[in-house]
């Protein structure tokens, strides 16, 4: 950390998030010194660059605090002596991620853009990116931890553990804090005396045990999410399809959202199937959130967070992220669930693989909290992704067509070997200019 | 062992297959000398029992061998002093089977008789028997081997060792025996040439190595099987369906004929939806098939296993059998693959779990040999199907609807929750009279 | 917990370290409100705990909180209805501990009374008296948490876990506090800004990073240690023999006092040897001590912990007891260290086995950070400690001679099977009376 | 393989042991076609080399075989296109052993040349020897076996493995082999008859389970060893001092002839000052052996092994070295217990370091045979021998005196950290010219 304060570094700081990270450390200042925030992006990102940036630069005015917004194409100019770099760049643009959702979907398979076949495509374009980012931030900010929010956060962080050999990285995710906050609405109890012991990968993650105050309450939660009165746990971005009641009372854990993917994966199938006949593919919603988010940002009256912004998907997401930094600074102690190396904190999965388990956050980065090991019933299905998740990030880094074939095969939604083969090979055409690696 | 001889006790020894046990049990007498051979089974199958118990006592005499064919309903009477007891008993019969089969066909879902939702069933209905001849066992034969063939077998072996605390006990299967010669057959050599390391889960078993005369010829193998010449390793009772060469290729070990449920799934869907259609599910095949067997039994004339038998899917059944109480009689310290626990030769799998894996069968019984870990790519599916076996098993035990629930939503050809809630409520209807612990 | 505040039991409530627990209540009342402290002791005991407790009485007068001291020899009276029991209590007394470090010294060896030879005879007096305090507990107070400071904690608290079956129970021990404080004074900064990261056994701890303000500061600490300047960290109750600075160099980790029996044993024995013959044995300086410390107590002037106690050797005590029960009844989920199941913390040691490290202290008990595994140097003798205390446990529990040879003769301090059996065999005598199960 | 024959290079060729490797060659040549032996050596010992060459020469040429034999001081001719190399040398010959005896006992404390003080100035000598014939071989023979057989063999396999990166390692010793003897012999029967399975280290290796005609005869076996009629199952080389029977009762394995360093220290070490003042240190004893032998073999009319060589403390060994080769070459699937990597075969060892374990022997190279793990009286002491391995073997790698030097002071053997230090500096003062990764 220089001497005037931290310096913070946002790769793909044009993105549509960047104004909820501001308010969160204008919210912290007094904690968390944030004294130059810089906001990377790539030439064809340098519009919506210039527009967030315009839209930080007045939250920052109208907050008061001596926060530095810079805006740059240089990354490596950026990360210099940086102190935390956060990566939520997305490599293709929407534009990627609506080929991820629909090139699956022509063959009766959900794209799903983190765990799914999606994912896999996102990770071997994005992964090659990180790795890249990696070997500057080896070069130019050796100290400095990387927060990465981009998506496949699970693979990702898994990539930069294994083949990136940098162990000051911290994956991160809005779907423990949305369970949290979902549970509090569905017990009518404030979100802070909730507290939930997460285990799991990302977008895999379950609530082991959940307390209120304390209080083991994990039999009564899963009484009233099965009992027809609540609507469940989700997330804007998941439709609500509901839990057969007696098979949450025989998991008795509570699984996150995307667990209804591989749940409840032919609903969602025909669900996603109607959407994109009709709003479209999530993707295609987002395109138009985003487009609309945009056209508000550029008013240059606009000098806080606009509330529209939370219809977004990425609810919760600033304070995750914040909350991390400002432990991490400040050596808090405090637990927080996060994407991290295991360490023998989930029994069943290598000690050295990233999973997304509570941690307790301290300067030298989160330490897992030990739980053993995950009930049966669960364990196959967290150890397949985690398969998935190794494959897919070795066929990121070799370009091997083989090893993306055998992802593609292994993964839970993807029903055979030769489904597998036609989606990859539409797909790999499709993402060819960001996937140099196999071409 | 009793002075004169073993006695050697077969549970379900109405069978279609005994003839090829006692053809083994002959072929084998100088080494193996078995005294009695008692053929248990229950009254509805009595008349099965006295056709194939006639056509042993005509084999025998044949052979000139003194073995006395004993033909009884008193199972107690019969396990009072065995040596070795073999189980080959379906409860339910082929009826059970055919609705195992059938049921889930109309919800759009294999059924799977092993590791699908079929298998689930035939466990529900046979882990109770299982555990109450074990109860038998350790009062009137507490130093005897059981030796089970009876389906689920990974899950039966699973259960006799979590819930039966019962040791002395080997899972049988012919799906290795069948790959060895398959590969003997592709590669054109001597199938006592070829060794396999076998390791995973029945009916979820990778040959992980394949050596001719000791050499590694894993890679040539697996050219060949992709290089269109050769259909592959399959069995009689699975279609062949062959493997995407990339998915193969990059998957570097071998599978086996089961995999195909897990990593084509749609495509045998569609193969079996097909045949149920025309030639009529599986079960239905084989019940032909036996009832063409029966008849060629009741000739008097006939004093050999007739080879009509093969056909029949047991092919190397009899092989694998008698080799195995063989070696475990003789101490001969060989090789052989078979459902034993763990014990740490698979890293994943519980050490007190059941796997399928090479093992040194002494008089102790079998001893794995360590395969350290299987490949990533297949390690969340055997997990997967090893959670599905354990969570099964429990449900056996207690009769808990949720738990069975959880069991067939876990299961990989179980696209949903509330699908798998509508074939559970289904099968649970249509099996009823053999689950008494869930009604 | 009783509308009314918790209640508290204390087992070997006459012990001389009743005040300062007493003084930590009495602190923190305001968040642990403890309405009844029963003190319970053995009729031998009964003089003591008068004087004991009419000193407590005399302390809550004096600070005015309502908290009702009761005093009783009735065991099972006392646990109905408890929240937290501790156990303080010692069989035998110091009679008992004279001999167990009498006796070994006669053969040249090292006494040590937790984990050597001493340790191994305090378990066999205590485990079985504790697993009947377990017994009691699950009738009459089922949802009360045991805290043992009983020696020795660590083979107590596998005892607990392994025979007694029952999770509730923490051990404690004032090792690490003392390690903490003894850091902050050499480094010349304010314990509160110092961090240790324990990891290990009881008495066989390790600090495997030390920070302040959160920054690793185990390299520095190490070369302050070995420079000479500072004498090192050790506790009242074991000499100070110093390091040699390149061992701890080269292992990197902080060793505890403890430590010193097992890496300078032949110092530690001619240390003790020649104590023996001049101050006596620990046992004799530690009656003599709490003989004037009784005699303080009598003091019916004496209203407050007496400022000698801390003489004692168990400084620090009251702070880790108070705090650990605050922590668990206000789910704080700050972090101690504490003897508590592993589950997957330290690589190397057994999940279901006790272990010495770091936990977010919550309702539910002790929940251990991940440490993966300790440096490969040490590994094996935490090993051997923990094979010691499993041998030794199994032993109380049984019985059984050779088990117990075993266990004496496995420990590290025992150069041989013989001189073990002569040791063992002398001490079986001498502690007969306490040693019903052996005899 | 080249199409004539096998190619063996064993290095350390004049060793006083090759008559009785080319014996085991001569006997097996049926099966194992040995065409070229070559003998290397240093020019120091080229002396030696000539005379057992010669009687090398005059063997086969008595026996018969088309063996040509070799004689070279030029390794990496020797080692180009070999099939198999066998290791048998002596970094500083004799003298620095009887150093390695002779320093430790200076201060009271067993030499111990394979697992003790002395042992870790033999790995430090050897190590860097052994690592620089592995990058020969990875250049001039990549596919061929190293067979070792210098000690520390344990310590040596394992850099192999984790420093050397060349799996194609087998450590090898002729403890088990006596054992197997010994227990024969003392249990009456022909060895042949007797099966054990061995689990542990080098020279740490337990019988965990005795059978004969694989009847598991263990707890006969020890209430004989215990009863006083035997006196028990040693080596020439290690003096019997037999066991206390309660120790071996309540252990139920069968402990190797070196446990006694560690279970009976105290008494081994006063064996060894008293044999120092006497008949001298063993390494005295062997080099006396070795000159008689030397005498021997220079007689011309000699031609075939010389008897009083069984004297020399190897016996079996040529047995165990040959069986080794002959079973790899043909692919024989049979059962020799050696050092490997243990791939999960104990448990509590990591996967990737060495152990002594039964193992199946093929083409590839052996196959441990999964034990589970080793009871948990002895884990901690056979966890210490690794960690002093893995210690010692990257202080021989690295030249680092405080890793040393922690080695040194965490051995069972060794008292204190400052007499360790003593030892240290006066040994590698001792064997400074063969040190130079020290100096
Ligand atoms: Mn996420
Ligand atoms: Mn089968
Ligand atoms: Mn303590
Ligand atoms: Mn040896």
């Amino acid at each position: 950390m220089s001497i005037q304060g931290l310096k913070i570094v946002t790769i793909g700081g044009g993105s549509s998030y960047t104004p909820e990270l501001v308010e969160g450390f204008i919210k912290r200042y007094d904690e968390l010194p944030v004294r130059e925030l810089w906001l990377v992006d790539i030439p064809e990102g340098e519009e919506k660059l210039n527009i967030v940036g315009e839209l930080a630069k007045r939250m920052v005015k109208k907050a008061g605090v001596p926060m530095d917004i810079r805006l740059t194409l240089d990354r490596r100019k950026a990360l210099e002596g940086a102190d935390f770099v956060t990566t939520q760049f997305r490599v293709g643009r929407l534009e990627a991620r609506m080929k991820d959702e629909k090139i699956p979907l022509k063959y009766g398979v959900i794209g799903q853009e983190t765990n799914g076949p999606g994912g896999l495509f996102k990770g071997l374009r994005t992964i090659p990116v990180i790795l890249d980012i990696i070997k500057d931030m080896k070069e130019l900010c050796p100290d400095a931890w990387l927060i990465n929010f981009t998506n496949p956060a699970g693979m990702v962080t898994e990539a930069v553990l294994r083949y990136g050999n940098y162990k000051k990285v911290v994956g991160l995710c809005n779907v423990p804090i949305g369970m949290r906050m979902g549970v509090a609405k569905l017990l009518g109890v404030d979100a802070r005396r909730v507290h939930i012991d997460f285990a799991g990968l990302n977008h895999m993650v379950f609530g082991v045990n959940i307390y209120v105050d304390g209080n083991n309450m994990t039999e009564e939660l899963i009484d009233r999410l099965t009992s027809g009165e609540a609507s469940g746990i989700t997330m804007r971005n998941i439709v609500d399809l509901g839990w057969e009641p007696g098979f949450l009372k025989g998991l008795k854990i509570l699984p996150c959202p995307y667990h209804r993917y591989y749940f409840q994966t032919s609903k969602m199938l025909a669900e996603e199937m109607e959407a994109a006949k009709t709003v479209g593919t999530r993707a295609e919603v987002v395109k138009k959130l985003e487009d609309e988010l945009f056209e508000l940002y550029k008013d240059p009256n606009l000098d806080i967070k606009p509330p529209q912004l939370e219809k977004r998907g990425g609810a919760y997401y600033s304070d995750a992220a914040c909350s991390l930094i400002t432990s991490i600074y400040n050596d808090k102690r405090d637990i927080q669930p996060v994407n991290t190396q295991n360490n023998g904190a989930i029994a069943s999965i290598p000690n050295e693989s990233a999973v997304e388990v509570n941690c307790v956050i301290t300067k030298e980065g989160p330490k897992p909290i030990a739980v053993g090991d995950l009930p049966v019933a669960v364990r196959g299905l967290v150890q397949q992704i985690k398969s998935f998740e190794r494959v897919a990030a070795e066929a990121a880094v070799t370009g091997d067509y083989n090893t993306a074939l055998v992802a593609m095969t292994i993964n839970p939604l993807v029903p055979s070997d030769t489904i597998a083969k036609q989606i990859l090979d539409e797909m790999l055409e499709a993402h060819k200019e960001y996937l140099p690696q196999f071409f």
